[in-house]
């Protein structure tokens, strides 16, 4: 499928009157062809009407049109076959394996949309039955069902150029609540997203559905973003990215004439604490898996373990000097793109520069443009209480910062300290850690969205009951998650039938219920 | 039960350090005793420290705990017996029988939560079981619940002393989710608000729960609830009120360094649809039971029917008859300040001299200080359409404005150029209205939170499938209800455990499923 250059807006493609910009590849620094003209405000506007025309339709989908969509995108997208793969890896920089597992994480997730349409929970249907005879008033026969919000914007992220950006997540969660999806692609994967987004525009013309049900935007620069966060039309943001950029959008979005949500994932460091009984029981095998979740990606992943928390020990100096081996010995990785190689140098120098903080390793460099230099650093608890403002502030990419506690009340008093955070991590034994992880669960449940024990938060599973989210600055929205079924919620708003004769209720509603869905009634 | 003038701080009485004010009886304009000192900002972070250290332990609370805390809530208002409805009465200007009403449903509302948090569906509890043997990677075990968000800042408003107020639905359903509470009371009735205050108060030391889980502050003026809604303990706002306040209250939380949501129910039209099979079949019962709607409660509800659109036609010249006749017979209501009397007669005067509009009715006047005339005029659909921004915007009081329309074409374009409501209303004939009202009601949905038939919007249902809300700028986040069980989701957040050993799991997700709750396990 050759890729454009253009802009997909429905069932066209448009030529972008935007400024020009080309995808580069990170592993030399050489561009690579075919050059985008970005979309202007022309045709966020184009793009943002036809979902607007489309959503009158598409909200109206029954669960099995919806679902069967869904699956035919996920099936589209496996049809791009290797050209998908090889494109994305020239644009990424990450390798094959990686790129292969995460369109099978894209297309899984899909599927496991589909499922949830069917299923129809989400519907969330409630009936309270009339009743005539009750005193002193009667009660109405009352409905209650979601809907969808109306046209979604989705940011596509620049660390998962498949399962967070055009198909990913948001879109997938959005499509599923019956929303339309204009997608704002992120510039460092260009030909990624054009060819996910022709695999998405097969799939409406395939179910014949209304072409404004998906459009793609590609564009350099903030403006372009800001623009469709700010049209009328759009009701709700999904974004994966930078704080900086999440907070632009927020507040763009609550200074609109009519505020809509955005769910931003931004930022978070991801505490992993290190109990006494397990660091007793297993440094070596703790280090060595710390190892390979802080360098896999070269460290770009949204729950990379940024911050190692350890009772001051013989077994944590035995953690670190095996961290330290298999860090120093960390083969360079190619970073995304070239800007956030230099921010994550940046990063590590300013970390480096504290003065309270200790070197401990340094991976291997290498001469690609965008190469990422594996950092593990050390500091003490006193350090980092001092200034939790810089040493716990997130640097992207394979960076991890080791705190060395005097005493256990310091787990606490860190724990307090921290903002907000995708997930916290306990490494214990059972048995001789529990009433340290009793202590800290409560404190790190207000903290985190996620909290896991003995294993490393990279890795995020799609099911039912995960939550990626987190108080702000890890998301903008603590009520949420990004990944896993509830995403669904975010794109929903329940709307109440009173009295309404059947033939004119919604079928979720209906004295039937045709769609065979679980409801409350009372 | 002495009325002390003082701030309920946890279980201390204080005196507060802002501006003093006092309660004035709408009916004769004269002061009622005693004076409040208002809260300052110190009183503020005394009221927020405390419900920040009761969070602790009040969000561990068992379901049956936290029941029968609300049930005592419950019985304590009605412990209060005559003098609350008598003081509330000199307050609000409000009659007995609706001020005694309002307690009904203050007390069932407070039970009815107790029932919710007892059947446990408001956790979501979710389990994905580990599959150790699934390929590529083994899934971990995977549970996720809801917790509260933390301490809600909850303001009370002037038009439910009781229902929308200090133990009101915002309050009930935070309490619910585990969540403590700080009111801002309403000054127009500040001892109605200690009364209601102070039998919280005994229910928590009744229940044996920690001080900080309840705190009262009265003031005048807007400085008090910003500062309130920007204390950084405060993690959720509830607010009923006017347009104006409601999003001052919005961009104080957005510019927050940490933003918080903001749950704020303002300003509604609540369109009645008029069709003409319904016109044709019971004009003369229209116009009564309309009148009823309008005139109730001084017209000074979120729902009251402003707004009645029908065709153009002898039935509805009819219905306006008869309508006028019951409008001009109406005695004059005391409205519940001289403010809002002031506000509703400027608006009231601002519709009449508008070009487009022509006065139908003017109810009665008398001499009170705050009394209510009400107001019938009518427009035209292009009259309405060339202006709906003025001719659309709430009028707090009975009025209402007639839209007689040329033809049904024009009954589509004003729900197109309506705002959010909470309400949309429909009165039609089985058959002869069938497929107007399909057209329109894919319209309504995203225009309003309830969309009824054959009645009128006053009244609303505390109930499971409720919605008290609907887009801006009906209220600030179409995604919820302040009434009804639903309300409840406001303050939560999910949390997702990931082989957590089970001892160490809240009682929701253990294996052995202490609370009996329903959990979704895949």
């Amino acid at each position: 499928m050759p890729i454009t250059g253009m802009q997909l807006i429905g069932s066209q493609n448009v030529a972008g009157a935007g400024p020009s910009f080309q995808a580069v590849n990170p592993a030399d620094g050489r561009e690579i062809p075919p050059s985008w003209q970005g979309a202007d405000a022309r045709q966020v506007d184009q793009a943002v009407q036809l979902a607007t025309a489309a959503f009158v339709s598409y909200r109206e989908t029954t669960p099995e049109q919806r679902a069967a969509f869904l699956e035919a995108v996920a099936q589209a997208i496996l049809d791009l076959g290797d050209e998908l793969i090889e494109r994305a890896m020239l644009e990424t920089g990450l390798p094959r394996p990686r790129l292969e597992g995460e369109r099978g994480r894209t297309v899984n997730q899909l599927r496991l949309f589909a499922r949830v349409v069917r299923d129809g929970d989400w519907l969330d249907a409630r009936i309270d039955h009339a009743l005539p005879d009750r005193k002193p008033a009667p009660r109405s026969d009352l409905r209650m069902r979601q809907i969808p919000l109306g046209p979604v914007a989705v940011f596509g992220s620049s660390n998962f150029p498949l399962a967070f950006s055009v198909a990913g997540g948001d879109t997938a969660s959005a499509l599923a609540a019956g929303a339309p999806v204009v997608v704002k692609t992120h510039p460092a994967h260009p030909g990624t997203s054009e060819l996910v987004g022709q695999a998405i525009r097969n799939a409406v013309q395939q179910c014949g559905l209304h072409e404004g049900v998906f459009s793609l935007l590609a564009g350099p620069g903030i403006d372009l973003g800001l623009a469709l966060v700010r049209h009328p039309g759009i009701q709700a943001v999904g974004f994966t990215g930078s704080r900086q950029g999440g907070i632009a959008l927020m507040q763009a979005a609550a200074q609109r004439p009519v505020p809509i949500p955005v769910y931003a994932e931004m930022s978070s460091t991801n505490p992993v604490y290190l109990l006494p009984g397990a660091l007793a029981a297993r440094a070596d095998a703790l280090a060595d898996q710390f190892s390979v979740s802080l360098l896999g990606s070269a460290g770009q992943l949204c729950t990379n373990p940024g911050l190692i928390i350890a009772l001051d020990s013989p077994e944590l100096d035995r953690f670190i000097a095996r961290a330290t081996r298999n860090i120093q010995a960390a083969p360079a990785a190619t970073m995304l793109t070239t800007g956030i190689a230099q921010a994550y140098r940046q990063g590590v120098q300013r970390q480096l520069d504290h003065p309270a903080v200790q070197s401990l390793a340094r991976g291997l460099a290498d001469d690609a443009p965008a190469h990422c230099q594996a950092n593990l650093a050390v500091t003490t608890a006193q350090g980092f209480l001092a200034d939790p403002e810089h040493l716990g502030s997130e640097i992207f990419g394979a960076s991890s910062l080791v705190i060395r506690c005097a005493d256990a009340s310091e787990f606490q008093a860190i724990a307090r300290a921290l903002e907000g955070q995708l997930t916290a991590t306990l490494h214990l034994e059972p048995g001789a850690d529990d009433a340290l992880a009793a202590q800290l669960i409560p404190i790190l449940e207000l903290k985190a969205g996620r909290i896991l024990a003995n294993g490393f938060p990279t890795g995020v599973e799609v099911c039912d009951a995960m939550v990626h989210g987190g108080p702000f600055p890890a998301t903008s929205d603590s009520r949420t998650t990004s990944v896993g079924t509830l995403a669904i919620r975010r794109f929903l708003r329940p709307v109440c039938y009173q009295d309404i004769p059947d033939a004119l209720l919604p079928a979720a509603l209906r004295a039937a219920n045709p769609w065979h869905i679980t409801r409350t009634e009372r």
